[in-house]
């Protein structure tokens, strides 16, 4: 069972705008290739429509930004499960770059499932996945206040 | 002065995803797009280093996704001011296909100053611009409800 | 019959790079764009799995780029078919802002079939879309030394 | 001196299209980290304003497509120098996903000098530079065929 996953990433030239830094939008793809990555660990790709009938939409995702990242900057995404629920999952994110924390984000993904020319519906998580997950353990309060 | 925008948009393919609906990381291009627009509509452009100094980083953004947005869609996005001060401004942000609503945002921007060769640093909001700007009068319950 | 299109576009924000100018890339979207909305003024929709079961991958794209373009620049794409095979459409693409050329593309689509479970397989374009189309007339020799 | 460099890279999620296949702009993003992965290993950023007073605006890029790449595909992207002029590099760009060839890349990049508040204008290649690269040994006809 797993509870958090660390990756490392680089910042490519496509990832900044004009303002010379990362773009606020970027982040959200670096948490989701996290996520990913997280998921192939355990054995699973997050497209498992043919061997789950599930899929995994967002449905709420939001960062903090408490410094800028730039070109080249190597940084870590460390994603943890801070809630499973019937069809639920909710993650924090931090990203760091050393000792310096850059974001703080929080996202939940949904278990859906979908039928031909029909719209996704709300699906429960299927066990074979559901056993290999577990919710991290509660942090420190000083670790929840920086998490804040 | 001003306190909300409108700005009616179409689902382009390059941003959707291979499950078929628009990736959830384009909504923040989305609100960022109707944000400078609304900026323009007042007469500024929101990269105003040359004439006031400062710029306009985001500090906090998120969604909750409420329904799937999908190629060649319109829709529109609705930004409001909810909060003025010092430094920053908040927002939140609608979107809406017709009578449904897609996803529901909120994000802050700081006013920020920055010399050559040194990290921006917080500013107060040039005057000529504030006085531009307005919080939105407060909605009712029910309104207030559906935006949670 | 239709053989050109033009479409007027603004850049955003997310379009630009840290080098203060529109991301190399992102041309190829204002390209797809400017086609898409091409085929909605025939009255189709280029995702036509349904209605036509065939799609529209590309199977070759370029751009020369002559001069930069800059944040909420206003700029005009315009694209002229220059050939129609059995089961391709070869277009060329003119960016201009106001008088000054900023970009030259070529870019080939291929009209492809597709059953479930099943790689895409070339087709002919569908009748009641290539007697809509033309090929655009011969230009100018000096025309075509400024489109080189 | 170096005149060729590979790199593997996965696609993400963000990179495909509803199509189910990594948009076709995408694949311009992974020429250009790969690009700028070749200047890193040679000690070297791209960016390099502040060292040399250049930059390395694309001046031409194109891709064909011969299969398509999905989510989770790991690729091996291939560029090699072939030729070196005063002011510009030309490459040309191979992407293989095991033996099969994805697509066929070329991009030049021009060298140019920026002083504050004035266009790009072209430079040479710095001498620093320009001594750590050389252009690749022309391959047989049978592989020139296969880059056709």
């Amino acid at each position: 069972m797993a509870h958090e996953f660390r990756m490392v990433h680089r910042v490519e030239f496509a990832d900044t705008d004009m303002a010379g830094l990362v773009h606020f939008a970027s982040y959200f793809r670096y948490m989701e290739a996290t996520e990913h990555a997280f998921f192939r660990s355990l054995g699973f790709s997050v497209m498992m429509w043919d061997r789950f009938k599930v899929g995994w939409p967002r449905v709420q995702a939001s960062f903090e930004y408490h410094r800028a990242l730039r070109f080249e900057d190597e940084f870590e995404v460390w994603i943890r499960i801070v809630a499973i629920e019937e069809g639920t999952i909710r993650y924090t994110c931090v990203l760091t770059r050393g000792e310096t924390r850059i974001a703080t984000g929080r996202f939940t993904i949904a278990c859906a499932s979908r039928r031909p020319n029909q719209p996704m519906r709300r699906a429960s998580i299927p066990p074979e996945i559901r056993t290999r997950l577990a919710v991290a353990p509660a942090r420190s309060t000083d670790d929840e206040e920086t998490l804040k």
